[in-house]
């Protein structure tokens, strides 16, 4: 049931649509929007904090994933791989490979660029002079997945992946501290997600990191895990890997340190997932590609021009404040734009006949609450427009942080844990012995993984591993991936 | 030589660098800036032409190119060809290609997006009321290139493609118009650099396109062409290969006409060969990433506080009129720093010394003509560093007019051609019959090609073919590939 309403609230609204290979989409352009609002709040902080963007090859040679898997145990990569670089027509008009042009070396369309940036990061650095080196890319990502799902699991997404190499440990890891606020801002703030974080499990981390940070939320209904943001603590493994070391102050060679982050295009999946109700959409002001709609109501075709001026005039308006405002002048009816834009998520409807002309007032109608406000034309308009979306903003986290707490249990009891994975799963704190084996066997039997080690203190308690039985010294998040 | 001097450019400046696949390269924060700052120009001109943005699998499957193939003659294509999908580790722990996961259908990177595109539009498009339809769309093309050349004719670039559908062919030439404009503007006006444009030849055009029109220009020493912007004129080639259909006003089915439209990262590298001098690169201001840097010189230790803080004062100052200044505070010589910024192009260079503080002055250098001023600091120093900047960025339109309009040629004499060709190129406008085989053994002998046919009345005249000897009605634009 979920499933079929995610996917009809994305091709409904026009964020996304299948294309005619499974697992590729074409993101259309209301979502391509939201994704270039996402994009500049991140760019924006990215760059605040030193980091420069840059682009670097979309095929990688599979000699340099032949290097990292020398040092870094991948078992296997779902990945696009190109053999041949020729098409050639024959002689009854068809369009066939060319065998001649098969690669020596075959090509690797990027899972991930850590391999070829530190492979450059080689030549780039000599000296602690060099360091640290912050970049940024903004590029799409091809990974086959099996099991797709539109935007949250997809075999081409988009996304921004940092990569940063320091002196030592700390600075390495001070710079993690750096891109967790910097995540947490864009999730809570913006894009109005409650989240939990902390750790991966060594089972779940990033092969190549010696630790993942990772923000998580779960969806409204099924309370199923969408992951929003990944950091990882590369440590030496990648200079290591590419024998990328620097001169120190006392001329002694060091491997650097490294991190890496990301964020995708996955985020438009989790807010859909998380800001919906029985009308559709609900988009975060922060993120709206439309932040208020105006509908005229012309039941008077005498008092049409007059309407219309009237919409313009505060359409204007608004605009001068930044608000991102639409007019909707097509022939369609009221009630039909009503449903339309209640679906997309519309923060704020703005609705004017002649009774609205005639008192000099607007009708505004929440898209969160529905509840209705008339507001006087003269008196600060743009001012209060601006304070119902802040309200928004605010409200659409409150509602989601209510659900993800009505849909968190504490268990500490197998079977009662067994009972609720198996239905409205939710976010499960339960103890753990911290040993993967165990991990494994929850996960064979249940199907519920370890989404996260948290770090707070309230999660740090004495307690027993809800499998083995065995000591345990915090809670740890278990949950089903949606 | 010229090849030597361009590279040196594009790495010793950080724009980009070689990557260690052939035809790949790293586009580098400096380049990236700039490419993002052409970005920002052309796609608010797209939307404001009311184009949205979009984006369409980054994987093509062969069998559209089928399609493609039936109904446009295309004789081969160099392209990226993913025929599996998956890597695995095989008991050497040496990672191997998984020969199941082989492809039935083989998948394309998209050497252009035509093909994807208008299949799509066969679900988008069913009545007139859903056209026109405006898109496009920034993304990375791969077309596997033998003679490669960085940010010219790389394997791999970054472009915009724009795509359009409309009823019919008045309204899709219209639009071509308007994308001349636009085009005409970003080359002209941000870009600083003087052009010639007009049709391609049959043999030349884009084989799915009707016409082609294309903008071209020359690079500074050997007058070699380099392509900045096309723009087809599909007509209804692609809305048959895809079957395409609208129902119009008296539900007739049609076909609806096309246009497609791009640039490029070549902008990047037709920038560095249209505007260079023995100091190395000039940028235009409108999209220099470093518009002003200031180089403070400290003679005197006692008086580098008050220097540091008068720069401060000055950068912010700037600033605030959104001017890009960056204000070079290492440890390097003065020397080293005026050679570095000289090398990236920066249009304005500003001196700070003890001197200068003392008369409360700044002193001025321009990159295009190296002439001093001293500027009083408090008679609006910013107005008057716009001035400059805007005088710049003219002077270096006029300076690359001024060298392409002395490396046109007419000539008429078709042993004065081949000379011409075989030595310093240029732009050569010559007749020529309208003849495609002409054109060929034109090509075959001197390696010249028909850049152009402008539209142009200058270019109108009765004349003979330079090769033929028959009759041709205007002269056309011959020259070298660079």
């Amino acid at each position: 049931m979920e499933d079929k309403k995610y996917i009809k609230l994305i091709t409904s609204t026009e964020i996304a649509e299948y294309s005619n290979i499974k697992g590729f989409m074409i993101l259309k352009p209301y979502g391509y929007k939201i994704w270039e609002n996402i994009k500049k709040i991140i760019n924006k902080m990215l760059i605040k904090n030193k980091y420069k963007n840059v682009n670097f090859p979309l095929l990688i040679p599979k000699n340099l994933f032949d290097l990292e898997n020398k040092y870094i145990k991948t078992f296997s990569k779902e990945c696009a791989i190109v053999t041949h670089t020729k098409l050639i027509v024959n002689k009854n008009n068809e369009l066939i490979i060319d065998k001649n042009s098969k690669l020596n070396e075959v090509l690797i369309i990027r899972p991930t660029s850590e391999t070829i940036i530190w492979n450059t990061f080689n030549k780039w650095i000599k000296s602690y002079r060099d360091l640290p080196i912050l970049i940024n890319q903004w590029c799409n990502i091809i990974r086959i997945e099996m099991r797709n799902k539109m935007l949250i699991r997809n075999s081409e997404f988009f996304w921004q992946e940092g990569h940063s190499a320091h002196i030592n440990e700390k600075d390495a890891l001070l710079e993690i501290n750096k891109i967790k606020l910097l995540y947490k801002k864009l999730i809570k703030y913006y894009l109005s997600i409650p989240y939990i974080s902390g750790y991966k499990t060594n089972k779940e981390k990033f092969s190549g990191a010696k630790f993942t940070y990772t923000f998580e939320t779960i969806t409204k209904n099924k309370g199923k895990f969408i992951q929003l943001a990944t950091i990882h603590f590369l440590s030496k493994i990648f200079s290591k890997a590419f024998n990328v070391k620097y001169i120190n102050k006392n001329n002694i060679e060091k491997y650097p340190y490294g991190t890496s982050c990301g964020i995708s295009t996955r985020l438009i999946g989790a807010l859909i997932m998380v800001h919906n109700d029985d009308h559709g959409l609900l988009l975060p002001p922060k993120i709206a590609p439309i932040q208020v709609i105006i509908i005229p109501i012309i039941s008077n075709i005498k008092k049409k021009k007059k309407i219309i001026n009237f919409i313009k005039f505060i359409k204007n308006n608004l605009k001068k404040k930044k608000i991102k405002v639409k007019y909707d002048n097509t022939s369609k009816t009221p009630g039909y734009k009503f449903y339309k834009y209640e679906n997309m998520g519309v923060p704020i409807r703005i609705t004017i006949g002649k009774n609205e002309i005639n008192k000099n007032i607007i009708e505004i109608t929440r898209r969160d609450t529905f509840k209705k406000k008339y507001l006087y034309l003269k008196k600060n308009l743009n001012k209060k427009i601006l304070n119902i979306l802040n309200r928004i903003q605010k409200n659409l986290y409150k509602i989601a942080k209510n659900n993800i707490n009505k849909k968190t249990y504490k268990i500490d009891n197998y079977n009662e844990f067994k009972n609720r994975i198996s239905t409205n799963c939710g976010l499960i704190l339960s103890h753990w012995d911290n040993n993967t084996k165990t991990e494994l066997k929850i996960q064979k039997e249940t199907r519920a993984t370890i989404r996260c080690i948290p770090i707070q203190k309230k999660f740090k308690e004495i307690g027993k591993c809800i499998y083995s039985g065995k000591k345990s010294n915090q809670r740890v998040v278990f949950g089903k991936s949606y």
